[in-house]
């Protein structure tokens, strides 16, 4: 039997592992699809490409099917960290490219509440 | 400034979330979709729930798109452990709930090899 926490020596396949919510409800509920999430998660991806950040070992943006934090969507999560985040515009999202992706630095202003759930 | 890593006064928002593969491609390359991924996710989704593992403060279960290690497809990855799986069959897919999901205990026969990508 072994923890499933990663072995210290085996470095993580990504670094930094964000994934956007990008469920879009049929039936006229909110939804992250509703409120720019797919131009978001473009944006990410572009930007994260153009700072040479993409990769193994590096950086990955990742599309997602519903995180069930409807209530403060549109939503973002980075792990391994869990650092969940909220974001209005795309420069919420250059922020988080260059302060938690690159840098490694948490965007505060930009956390989801713990409470906020579906 | 504040490190990126979860404050740990803070609790994670899920304990475990585990993300499937579901990505079809189109132009007939090999992909996570056409090797069961689909099935795959609906039955953990249903065993996590029948567990009583779902929810908030315990384990998400979620779709996501190309994991970009399509070389060991079907994928999927359990964070914040970082831990990767291949699966065959839904026997895989009972043991990763129970052992990991709900257990902690990482699968070692299912890890998907360091060395694969896409």
């Amino acid at each position: 039997m072994t923890d499933a926490t990663n072995d210290a020596a085996t470095p993580p396949y990504y670094r930094r592992h964000i994934f956007f919510c990008l469920n879009d409800r049929a039936n006229g509920e909110a939804c992250c699809a509703r409120h720019g999430a797919q131009q978001a998660f473009e944006h990410c991806k572009a930007q994260v490409r153009a700072l040479g950040l993409a990769g193994p070992g590096q950086v990955r943006v990742n599309k997602a099917g519903c995180l069930d934090r409807c209530a403060g969507g549109p939503v973002a999560v980075v792990y391994p960290d869990g650092v969940w985040y909220t974001y209005v515009d795309l420069a919420d999202i250059d922020e988080i490219v260059t302060s938690h992706l690159r840098d490694g630095v948490a965007v505060e202003r930009l956390r989801l509440p713990p409470d906020v759930g579906r």
